[in-house]
């Protein structure tokens, strides 16, 4: 028999408490999978007094991160403190330079620091394992490093960010607006007071970036990741879309282009009938275009203590198992630079939604202008006031008319070109809302 | 530079061919991501001389699967051949004996031989690898084995079989009948010349079992499992079936009771806005309910050859990569026996179509049969023969009028003896049609 895996864990929220509780629970379980014992032996918090409903008699407790990290008793350090530097960055440093292996759920330090990590866990030997850092219990980082090893991946892109997916589902669901449904969200404790980072797409982006790394072989770089939220979506493009057979969804879309690797986060139209589409709620979807086979798609909860807790411990288990793939499924040294991808070039389809203020004039215009840049309208639809969509019928002259627009693909460039020249001609009323289709 | 994994195939079908291909195409990729080369050193087939559309100039020709298999400069065998018996069964025994690595894509042979397998894979230290025996190119084996390694299981379900959900799939969006999307499904290849294994249910049942094993640590048992095939479904019932907000698919389900594991394959109540129900076509589906978390859904394609040999080749690079998983997650002496789960102790809710032969004694009749034992039911609706549904309208007297009737949950003894009773009323004309509920 093996010696036991020794574990140390820094952080005992309530990941940090459920992974203690588990070991002790799954026990048995745990040393039939990896043919040997995982004890945890070491354990640091802020405050050692606090209640956490897990017993921590017979484990010692560290006086910091560091401590645990260095110790020579522990073979497996277990990150959740979070935080993009110090003690969580120093500390992962520390052990994976003495060959420990490390597992953390820290996508931000991971995003940011993983490639230095990376290389470190590569010179001494040990893991750095970070499953629970994306889409949370979805096995997504294992199937992109080990299980799709031999495919060539075209597309990798998902619902990364629970936070924004129920915002949209419950605005969609009860035709409420961003607003409410954000305060109904802070309220349940599925967005923090302050927001941003979620619904500006940040957190998404972040996960992002490490997932596009995985597919295909690039250095994580979170700053070649365009970038855009979910504030401006109102309750009636989600109506619009859910007539013209659309859902909106905030994606995380990394992509092989012919100008390069496209990363990309923005609100996104899916096609209603899709895997993805039919993903509500806080739960989170990822979505692998391999060559030559059909989508792989992964869904599954995307937070929460026990869902990040399981992607901690499987994590843990292969530690334990002796599994050691490199943590960018390949060599730091071979992984290449990405420049980003200039979204202008972007191509793709587009809904656009306006305000037309004098209906014949303005459909007029807007065809003329589209066709001044080549895109070719797959439908467009006029808004009545009294809310019925119509193709053909005139609106009070007075009030502004929403027009919705479905392009088929075309560029971004032309796209904002042509809506440029729509804004020059004075004929909507504020801003045109643009929403991009993702076809899969 | 550890030196290359030497591989040998046996079987150029089309699977064996393009893995191939695949590691002759990926070879940068596939050494970059596994630390070593991969190096197809020999292969083998029925005919030498067949046209495969790859180059196998550079390979070793073996004369049969046993001198691959027992080869000394092969460290790995592929086993693409099928089939349950010999030469497969013997060449892999050899090559397990001499400490080879084996992967296969063969679903027969493990559930059937799997236990056997794995103990010699377990003594004399090589992988057992067989991701494409199940769901194809969806990672379902190595997320079972090594994904969610800590988190108790406590249901795994899933679309398993593409060409029964093929024929499903056409028979709901077009109206058809089984027989017509059966033949369709065999001229386009889905479906062999006799469909039994596949549409009887037996094919679903293989792969159950191996899922089951993976899931709950007990010995492979297809004999456990309770099978029903499609071949009674209507397409008056898929109509129903969405009007009632349902899908109707074929699931194999595996889940913990108070009686022990269930193990079932049989059409399926599946609620319309569950991804599950999103799963259309020859595409593949497993969902997994962990203890405590919400559940994980993979979708993907089920077969074809370029979902196998990309599941085969991800095998292959874990040999490569070093991984030695147990080949079911534990070791085989730790594996427990299953008792096949009395299907009459199934506890779940059911859907019944009934042909009454006069309207009104028939429902009281009916009610009466439920009432004695125990059956609560959700809904009744009665189908006039115009084929708008109506939960109070009378039909003419003569013509015999489906009546559809949703419980809750009941056990399956209970609805059997409430069925038998209805029969022996004779109130309505031949038997009913049920389908079983699962809800998530």
């Amino acid at each position: 028999m093996v010696a036991p895996l020794r574990v140390g864990i820094a952080g005992l929220g309530t990941v940090g408490a459920e992974v203690v509780r588990l070991i002790e629970q799954q026990g048995k379980v745990l040393t039939a999978r990896c043919g040997r014992g995982v004890k945890v032996v070491s354990v640091t918090a802020r405050s050692k007094t606090k209640k956490r409903g897990v017993d921590l008699r017979g484990i010692g407790w560290a006086k910091d991160p560091m401590a645990i990290a260095t110790d020579p008793e522990v073979d497996c350090f277990v990150e959740l403190m979070g935080g993009v530097g110090d003690p969580a960055l120093s500390a992962i440093e520390a052990a994976l330079s003495s060959g420990k292996s490390v597992v953390t759920a820290n996508k931000a330090l991971i995003a940011k620091h993983g490639l230095k990590l990376a290389a470190l866990a590569e010179k001494h030997g040990g893991a750095l394992n970070y499953e629970a850092a994306v889409a949370g219990a979805i096995p997504v980082v294992k199937t992109l490093r080990e299980g799709l090893a031999g495919t060539g991946i075209d597309r990798v892109y998902g619902i990364l960010n629970g936070t924004c997916n129920y915002i949209l589902s419950r605005m969609e669901q009860e035709g409420l607006s961003f607003e409410e449904c954000l305060k109904d969200a802070q309220r349940l404790g599925y967005a923090e007071a302050n927001p941003s980072f979620d619904v500006d797409g940040h957190d998404t982006a972040q996960k992002l970036a490490i997932l596009a790394s995985l597919a295909f072989g690039t250095k994580v770089a979170q700053s070649a990741v365009y970038v855009e939220g979910i504030t401006s979506i109102a309750a009636a493009d989600l109506r619009a879309a859910a007539e013209l057979g659309y859902r909106v969804k905030l994606l995380g879309v990394a992509v092989r282009t012919a100008t390069g690797i496209e990363q990309r986060v923005h609100p996104t139209m899916v096609p209603l009938k899709s895997s993805i589409a039919q993903v509500m709620g806080v739960t989170n979807a990822v979505t692998i275009d391999g060559a030559g086979i059909s989508p792989i798609t992964l869904v599954g909860p995307g937070a929460g203590g026990a869902a990040t807790a399981s992607a901690v411990l499987a994590d843990i288990a292969d530690v334990a198992r002796g599994v050691r793939a490199l943590p960018f499924g390949r060599p730091v040294g071979k992984l290449t630079v990405t420049a980003k991808a200039p979204m202008e070039r972007h191509e793709g389809g587009y809904y656009i939604r306006l305000m037309a203020r004098d209906l014949a004039g303005t459909a007029a215009r807007i065809a003329t202008r589209l066709a001044e840049q080549k895109i070719s309208l797959e439908s467009i639809v006029q808004r009545h006031p009294d809310g019925m969509i119509d193709g053909n019928g005139a609106a009070k002259k007075s009030a502004p008319v929403p027009v919705i627009l479905i392009t088929y693909a075309t560029s971004e460039d032309a796209m904002r070109r042509a809506l440029q020249a729509v804004q020059s001609d004075k004929v909507i009323s504020g801003r045109p809302q643009v929403i991009r289709i993702e076809k899969n």
